[in-house]
């Protein structure tokens, strides 16, 4: 059994194939087809045992994006399979569910009506995702697809965790609360930890630290998510790699004001033009901590902000789950990056959490020394995986 | 000496006279004057060991509030004073002065010059608090004047407390940044804590929360403010009365958008009808509380938002801070609620603080046990004594 991952971007689309055995999921070929839609567009294709290709070929849209990955993947010389027919389920990364979905769910027309009337809540990311799905629909119409949202695992927060102080028509009318992202990945990891400190997840008080170039920080208790730093959009919350993340609500309105500036032109600030990208000038954190190590003091400061807020995140999410077992710290930079790490730790000492500086140096799974009361973790995240697992039990059970 | 304290707002003046003896001060005389220059303006008065009374008087504008004040605390039957020459200074609240003021100041043409430069930042409070400065400057023209900063204290906050991720022309050119406010009242009730502690404040690590209908939570490390939940305005930080506090900054624009507003209207529906008023109904907390007590559950569930967003703020300064001595409660709610306080408080035991539940119920000043590792306090606020503490110093000092 094949199942495919897509996770479809406005002029990208990324794909995994896996391989299901007996339940368990292997991956066996995964690219991206990139600058769909606006030319000069290629696909890198990979597929195991087998070198990495670069294909220049025009992808006008995303149909034509899909019709292409499937060509590569059953290519003579490049390919893994022998016929599309082969591919038995398609997952699809969807990023907003809104209310709507509180679990992964198979494609029908309904679904897609919900995941369109929950594109004003992301105008960016919940389209693009339709794309994907509408091409497959066309490309291999027999074939069933599933939605996983980013949002799915959130949608047990507790009221006094997704209401903002807002008048109710904002809620009840306009669908404005925290529904918070990355719900793939803090699942994931979150699941990941409690097998790695040997206790049921329902047992334990879990702080996950997704940091990649989103980051979002969930807070898991009795078995799932109580709190997370992302809000009703993935603006809100620490400081990003081009997203400001918390401030006072006013800022937006005052830079409209004071700088003339349209509400769409202050939106592009706060999300491509902010973050760490303002703080420092570099958005990605290899280059930002390059010249931390050179002792740039730009570059010092944009850190410590950066590692400030998520620090105060943590603490704030301890005092919300009244303790805290673990801290798990996955994606790119939370996965390999112990400068950011060791300046998030630093100050928890009073809770009993004792970071072992070799261990973090050497981004092992385990971060705290034997006797540390509160364990810290890298526990790398597989968001592909989640959406192919979620993928093969949709189609398992249909 | 006679110092006569001023708390000049768009359309009230409250005002406080202190006789200072022998650096003592002492307050002999009290009252407000509401409704001036918006027609039915009347002042409340009192003089200690006489009645209050109400004298429903013409005040077209802020002179001529101050002339009446100044009539009634001279007055035979419910005044105080033999002449207004006996007024030695007086000091005004002045909620903004930017990165210009860390400590209160002398009113000069300079320093009247800096706040109205950083009214841009308060408009509806700065220009208020001028009015009365003018008013004074013409009734009394050679009495000294003081301007006493809500913003002042926390200029001690350090880069990574007060930056947003955002350009740095935003920072740089328009000022924009965290500054906090309240801090008359945060420097004044973190000093008596460590006074009821008996360790000097540069020895504590205190959270100081001013609980009223604006709220806002500060952070002490080595004698001064480290960190404050409100920012760039007073609408930042925790769920006030009528203030939502925060939330997802993209929000505001979204509701431009959805709603079809404007950004004024917005930034009116944050300040004015947001916060308890939107949650709950109400914006008294004690309307709040007599509904939540008689198992209302929207109130209910508004005072868990409430309690629960400065329970995130303890968690987070302590983690800021890498551990805290005290938690300290003041102002309107702060003192006086011990349902707040008892939720706010209920999750902290992981720091070894145990809150004794019959000195919260009596709004004692220590509310934890004997052997609670983390002390929580009920200090009631005083601003006006600071002010006139201040005024007398700088006054003094000239």
């Amino acid at each position: 059994m094949k199942l495919l991952v897509l996770n479809s971007g406005s002029s990208s689309i990324k794909y995994k194939l896996y391989n299901g055995n007996n339940g368990a999921l292997e991956a066996i070929a995964e690219g991206i087809a990139e600058r769909v839609g606006i030319g000069s567009s290629f696909i890198k294709h990979k597929v195991d045992g087998k070198d990495k290709i670069k294909v220049e070929i025009d992808l006008s849209d995303h149909e034509k994006a899909i019709n292409e990955i499937l060509k590569l993947l059953v290519d003579e010389k490049v390919g893994i399979l022998k016929t599309v027919e082969d591919i038995t389920g398609v997952g699809h990364r969807v990023v907003h569910g809104g209310e709507d979905f509180t679990e992964s769910a198979l494609v029908t027309d309904k679904v897609i009506k919900a995941i369109e009337d929950n594109s004003v809540l992301a105008p960016l990311h919940n389209p693009a995702n339709l794309l994907g799905i509408r091409a497959i629909a066309r490309v291999l119409p027999e074939v069933p697809q599933t939605a996983v949202f980013d949002t799915a695992i959130h949608q047990t927060m507790p009221k006094k965790a997704f209401m903002y102080a807002l008048p109710k028509e904002m809620y009840e009318s306009h669908k404005i609360r925290r529904y918070g992202f990355h719900g793939t990945s803090h699942g994931y990891v979150s699941q990941k930890a409690a097998e790695i400190l040997g206790k049921p997840l329902e047992s334990l008080k879990l702080i996950t630290c997704h940091i990649g170039n989103g980051i979002s920080i969930t807070a898991f208790k009795d078995g799932v998510s109580v709190d997370t730093s992302m809000g009703l959009t993935p603006l809100e919350g620490v400081v990003m790699g081009t997203r400001a993340g918390d401030m006072d609500p006013y800022i937006p309105l005052y830079i409209m004001k004071t700088l003339n500036m349209t509400a769409d032109e202050v939106n592009d600030v706060m999300n491509k033009k902010g973050g760490m990208l303002a703080l420092s000038g570099y958005s990605d954190m290899r280059d930002v901590e390059s010249r931390y190590e050179n002792g740039d003091k730009v570059c010092t400061d944009a850190i410590d902000v950066y590692s400030y807020r998520i620090q105060k995140y943590i603490g704030a999410y301890t005092a919300a789950m009244g303790g805290v077992d673990a801290i798990i710290f996955t994606a790119g930079v939370g996965e390999k990056s112990p400068i950011v790490r060791g300046k998030v730790l630093e100050n928890f000492s009073y809770l009993g959490l004792h970071l072992d500086m070799e261990a973090n140096e050497k981004n092992a799974t385990v971060l705290t020394t034997p006797d540390s009361k509160v364990k810290a973790l890298v526990v790398p995240t597989d968001e592909e995986l989640v959406i192919a697992t979620d993928t093969l039990k949709i189609i398992e059970g249909k």
